[in-house]
C-alpha cells in the first residue's frame, strides 16, 4: 500500500479549482459519491482514458480494494477521496465538475433520516454547485423507495429527468457498467432503476 | 338512452368558466381526460358526492357503458365531453379546473407519435392553462416507457412530482379506484405505474 497517497488525495481542499493539475492529464472530470468498493469507477476509469475520475467515499477503510485494483491496472486518471459528500462544495470549485455519479446509495428508509438520503435536496444543491452548467447527474439504484423519493425531490428542485429506466436490465442502454451492489441485486432478480438529470438552465 | 343529452354535454365550449352553472352544486371540478369505458369515473362520483366529474372521450360510442352506469346510479355529480383532449381549453376556462386524472392512455411507442401521448408538452401546457394554479395532475399507467417517457416529459416542463409509485397494487396508497385498463393489466401480474404532478407557482 505504498502507492495510497498517490491515489487517496489527502487534502482536497487545497486543490479546490485546480484538479486539471493533480490529474496527468487536462480532461472532463466525473465523480462517484458514496464509491463504496469502487468497481464501478475503477472500470469506468479503464474504459474511458479520456476523462478523470474521483471516487468520493467517506470511509477510507472501504476504498482499499478499489485502490489495490487502481494500482494493479496502472491507473493515471482515478483518484479518491475518503471525504464526506456533505462537503463536496469545499473541495470542487464552480463548474469544475462534468458529471456526478450516485449508485446505490443509503436508502436511509425512515422519514427522519430523510437528510441523509444523497439525493435530498441539500445534496442536490451542493452538487449544482460543483456541477458544469450542463453537467448531468446519473443515478442508479435498486430501492425502489429511493427512487421514487429521488424522482420527487430532484422534480421539485427544478431538475429535468431524462434517459430514465425503470428496468436497466432489461432495457435498451448499452454499455452499463455494473457496481458491487448492482451485480448482487440484479443477480437476485431485481430491477435496477436508472436515471440522468440535469438543472435548469 | 333518452337521458343521453343530460350526460354528455353537447356544446361544451359554451359552458367555458360556467361549469359550476351545469352541475348541481358548486363545488370542485376533476376531468379525465381518455375516459375510455369510464368505470374510473364512475366510481369516483359514486364515492365522492362532493366534487364534480367531466370525463373527456374523444369517441362518444365508447362512453355508453359509462352513461348507462351513471344513469343507473342517478349521478348528479358526473358529465361527459365526446370531444378531443386537444381542444380542452376550448371548453375549460383559466383555474376552473382543480384536478386533472390521466389513466391508462394510449403509449404511442413509436417516436415519431410522441406528441400524440397525453402527457407530451403541447398536453401539459393544454392542462396548465385549466388548472388551478395548485391543480394536481393524477396518472396511472400499466406502460412502463409511456411512465417513463411522462417522468421526462413532465420534469422538462418543470413540473414536480409527488407521491410516485412504481408499483401501486403493493404500495401503501388506499382507496385507489381501478379502471378498465388498470384491471385487466393488474389481473395479468403487471406492475402499475402512478405520480401526481403539480405545475410550478
Ligand atoms: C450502499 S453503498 C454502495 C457502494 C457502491 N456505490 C455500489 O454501488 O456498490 C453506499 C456507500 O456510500 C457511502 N456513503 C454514504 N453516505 C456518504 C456520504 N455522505 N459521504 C461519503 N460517502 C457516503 C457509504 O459509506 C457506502 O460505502
Ligand atoms: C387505452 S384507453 C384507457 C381508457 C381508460 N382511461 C382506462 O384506464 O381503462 C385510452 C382512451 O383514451 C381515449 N383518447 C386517446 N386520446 C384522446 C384524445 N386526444 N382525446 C380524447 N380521448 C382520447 C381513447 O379513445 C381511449 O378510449
Amino acid at each position: 500500500m505504498d502507492k495510497r497517497p498517490n491515489l487517496v488525495i489527502q487534502n482536497p481542499a487545497s486543490f479546490q479549482g485546480k484538479w486539471k493539475d493533480v490529474f496527468e492529464k487536462n480532461q472532463p472530470l466525473h465523480i462517484e459519491v458514496g464509491t463504496g468498493k469502487g468497481q464501478f469507477i475503477t472500470n469506468m476509469a479503464i474504459q474511458n482514458p479520456t476523462i478523470n475520475f474521483i471516487g468520493v467515499e467517506r470511509y477510507e477503510s472501504v476504498l482499499l480494494t478499489a485502490m489495490e485494483k487502481a494500482e494493479l491496472a496502472g491507473l493515471k486518471n482515478l483518484k479518491f477521496l475518503g471525504q464526506d459528500v456533505k462537503n463536496l462544495n469545499q473541495f470542487f470549485a464552480e463548474n469544475e465538475v462534468d458529471r456526478l455519479f450516485i449508485n446505490f446509495t443509503d436508502p436511509w428508509p425512515k422519514s427522519r433520516h430523510e437528510k441523509r438520503r444523497l439525493t435530498y435536496k441539500t445534496f442536490l444543491a451542493i452538487y449544482k454547485q460543483v456541477l458544469k452548467k450542463d453537467g448531468e447527474i446519473h443515478f442508479k439504484t435498486d430501492n425502489q423507495g429511493l427512487f421514487e423519493y429521488s424522482l420527487h425531490s430532484m422534480s421539485t428542485f427544478g431538475l429535468s429527468l431524462k434517459n430514465v429506466s425503470l428496468d436497466l436490465h432489461n432495457s435498451a442502454i448499452e454499455n452499463n457498467i455494473m457496481t458491487e451492489y448492482e451485480e448482487r441485486f440484479s443477480e437476485k432478480g431485481m430491477r435496477i432503476y436508472r436515471l440522468e438529470a440535469t438543472y435548469p438552465q
